[in-house]
């Protein structure tokens, strides 16, 4: 499996491309609105980072008003999502999304519940 | 620039070695014990997941007193790790390395402050 992407919360998306783009040359790739965040993907030359700026409520929000800005879930790129799950059950891990569901940028996501992760909210993405 | 790898921090490091071997099909690429920490780095097929685990005191038993375990900062790669220093300089960026510095695994490394990073703890790795 691969590095797909470092979810960071941030209340000033605008402000972070700046600059995240002045510090590791990195563009955008992706940008898409949902009705509780806008999200940004920054492109590495090997993965991207996720920027989440919460609109009107929702988890990102909740996220910034509990711990504030800063690295919020890593994202894991894998050809056998369903596959990968069915692992992470087999190890007792706690899923969030027990089946696939659409996610950003049309892929297709599950997350595991950070409580079986050592604390990191870990997000599959089908590759 | 491209990702090098997620860090996260732990008071359990052989039990998220297995966790995150299950989960991502991640082996151990490098393994070192400092005076303050335990690092293994867990590899992906472009890049690491390094976890930290405190010995004796240290940043890392301090950070897991505060925040508890979860992501600790996400380093990225580059082969120009002056130049990197210097246009973070340039923008204004708080430098906790003001000059590249021994890191774990021979790398030269330099972490930049996360008050202008928006709240993520960033690590150039030289490459």
């Amino acid at each position: 499996m691969e590095f797909h992407h470092a979810g960071v919360a941030t209340d000033d998306c605008d402000a972070l491309v700046e600059r995240f783009g002045a510090l590791f040359d990195a563009t955008i790739a992706h940008e898409q609105r949902f009705d509780d965040m806008t999200i940004v993907f920054l492109e590495l030359e090997n993965g991207y980072i996720e920027l989440l700026e919460p609109r009107d409520g929702g988890v990102i929000a909740q996220y910034l008003d509990e711990y504030g800005p800063g690295l919020h879930h890593l994202a894991i790129a894998t050809d056998d999502i369903e596959g990968a799950l069915e692992a992470a059950r087999d190890v007792g891990v706690d899923l969030v999304d027990s089946e696939p569901r659409p996610g950003a940028w049309g892929h297709e996501v599950a997350f595991l519940h950070p409580g079986s992760t050592g604390g990191v909210l870990v997000e599959f993405v089908a590759r």
